[in-house]
């Protein structure tokens, strides 16, 4: 197959203070590895090489790649990352996210970083794998959020009809299935929708 | 919320010969204990009533769920129960799914059984919980794999239209993300889309 097969996880890094930085990201598994194709620019890309280290985080906590994609439009993350559930890593230096959605994570060191112009490929060991909690089975709101939220992030390069069609088959999904927090991350991807029609309006 | 929380399971009991019946399920969780609504008729139903015991098998394996669905339109289980990979379940009487995508299974015993004309409530409580691999995030391919077995369960309601429509929509994600076994449970679901297409054609 000529497609790579990609799992949707969360990566925790760490800048130059200390502040931790939670990035929704696509990655992919290569035997032990973890593989980032970052787009530059990219803090998560700036503070693995500064650093050395990431966290991966497998979470079905959705809020989590909402607010993320939301905050462009909505001018900050409404689930700011202070903010976050964190806990501190224990064999590299980090911080990966907890509460009851943090299923597992693993803890990262950089092997080796081929550079590009537009998008590195960064290889990373796992020094340490932790699972915290079973994962429950499939979601159908689940599925539908991170859907949206891919929507979302290419808002600008979609029409106005093909978005509303596509969030109206994914809101049947919403309507049977979702948890609080499912339809709480769904609250934000609508509102960044129509955030991002009046600005351009407005912009007429 | 009005809706129901609903993870995508699947459910392994045991008939009177004791032969293995595989079936994708909607459940939904109350504490410690599952809950089914089977609509009747069910062989599932029927098996835990007669036992007392299921397994809950949490796998990533799409496989399974494409299977179930496309059997009435294919004649037969494209992946026949039998021959899944099935380990002997320890503290109840039973099978449960393995191979390398089976996640976790609880061992389940009948609680409570509040019959109904068309969809009874089983509660069922965990006699046993066991996570045989970490969950690897989300995968669009998986998602989009299980919105199609959903399609595909109900195409005589639909139109061929609303079913292409919705087909060439996940299509995408299939095509950016699926794994080699996803790509097998996509094929399976456009067989079957394409067999009722000619069974109702021939009909006419």
């Amino acid at each position: 197959m000529a497609n790579e097969v990609i799992f949707e996880a969360v990566i925790t890094t760490l800048d130059a203070d200390g502040a931790v930085h939670v990035a929704p990201f696509g990655v992919r598994y290569d035997g032990r590895q973890v593989v980032l194709k970052p787009f530059k620019p990219s803090a998560t890309l700036e503070h693995i090489r500064a650093r050395g280290h990431a966290v991966l985080n497998l979470t079905t906590d959705t809020r989590v790649f909402a607010s993320a994609v939301c905050a462009r439009w909505l001018g900050e993350k409404r689930w700011p990352d202070e903010a976050l559930e964190l806990v501190a890593t224990r064999f590299v230096p980090g911080l990966r996210l907890g509460g009851p959605l943090a299923l597992a994570h693993s803890e990262l060191r950089l092997a080796a970083d081929d550079d590009d112009a537009e998008r590195p490929t960064l290889r990373l060991d796992r020094v340490h794998d932790a699972t915290h909690a079973p994962f429950p089975g499939f979601n159908r709101a689940q599925a539908a959020v991170l859907e949206a939220a891919v929507l979302v992030s290419r808002l600008q390069m979609l029409s106005a009809d093909k978005i509303d069609a596509e969030l109206r088959y994914l809101q049947i999904a919403i309507d049977k299935t979702a948890s609080a927090a499912d339809h709480e991350a769904w609250g934000w991807l609508n509102e960044a929708v129509a955030r991002q029609r009046a600005q351009r309006e407005a912009a007429r």
